[in-house]
């Protein structure tokens, strides 16, 4: 049975998960979740995930949400994006990182900007995340500086986790130009072969909603 | 060689390292991390984590940040706090949920409410981390009904790393009284042989500042 990954394209959390099982050429099909009108605070959807989260991997009797979660089982089910045994602690690191200081603050300052209605964004919050987020750039693009990878010689879990919300066109306060580092790192994981675009490898995109 | 802990009494990342290690019956220290006048962001400190985090967990050759590597290399080295093989996704789960959701915005918010100078603190950011605070606090909460742990029978990584802030007396918005569910598997874990408080189990804390 083909693997589901319950998810929407503005979801950098869930495109972790969508890009490493297109990255490592495993059979799989989104199921859109409409996220911007409720689905997942809905009796249906707390049947997959009780805790109404998104993105949610369902392969056979496994039900699996967090996307570091879907990343760890991808690599253990093929093999992929584990890096070499010695940079284990690292890779996850990485992982834990993204989770903890950057797609978190990322995901809710994009959420802010760009897809709450404009009499209801906060600018206080907004511009205080602001600087939080300069912080992880800052860290992420000296981390990049010499490295071609997050972690070791290829494409690990770190590099997954920590590009995906990097990719999306809404301002959060991002510019790759800024960033010299970051940006020919997220060119190179974009040349990788399978590689798409979130709006590109998962249903729904702002557009819809315009 | 006795593991050093580098590490403060007020962080709870620093916590969820020191609690395993305690509960593990490891031998360890901690080494005081001057965090509030600026030591994570003296070169010394850059010689043990470039990225200037802490905690950070040195074993011999071994360099460890980020709270949940430290605890996943406690478990490797120990076989605790693993769970049963098959709630390894899981107990990862509810570590990433706890750093994703909980604690990155319990330390932030703690921190602005209580280690900034009061004419500093930015009550339009702290108002609105309050409601997202509220929102983990209600998932945490309705999780914990009926279960003595957050996964399986006994304590796990999950438990650790989601414990960890709400054992602190600063206010940030968390009144265990609120949260019967919380309240009483917070004083579970505090049951457990080797237990003690953050400010008993490393140095500093908000006293030595006063």
């Amino acid at each position: 049975m083909t693997m589901k990954l319950y998810c929407f394209g503005e979801s950098g959390n869930a495109y972790k998960a969508a890009l490493a099982m297109e990255l490592a050429g495993l059979e799989w099909e989104p199921v859109y979740v409409d996220f911007f009108n409720g689905e997942t605070r809905t009796e249906a959807f707390r049947e997959i995930s009780i805790q109404g989260e998104a993105p949610v991997l369902v392969d056979g009797d496994m039900t699996l949400s967090q996307s570091g979660v879907i990343q760890q089982y991808i690599t253990d089910k093929t093999g992929k994006f584990a890096g070499a045994p010695e940079d284990k602690y690292e890779v996850l690191r990485w992982v834990l990182w993204d989770n903890h200081k950057m797609s978190s603050q990322v995901g809710m300052t994009r959420f802010l900007m760009n897809f709450l209605p404009e009499d209801k964004r906060p600018a206080p919050v907004i511009q205080f995340m602001q600087g939080r987020l300069q912080a992880a750039w800052t860290t992420l693009n000296a981390h990049l500086e010499g490295r071609e990878w997050m972690v070791g010689t290829g494409i690990t879990n770190a590099d997954l986790s920590c590009c995906s919300y990097l990719f999306y066109p809404e301002p959060f306060g991002f510019d790759r130009a800024d960033w010299p580092h970051i940006d020919t790192w997220l060119t190179r994981i974009s040349e990788q072969p399978g590689w798409k675009h979130p709006y590109d490898l998962m249903p729904g995109n702002p557009s819809d909603r315009a």
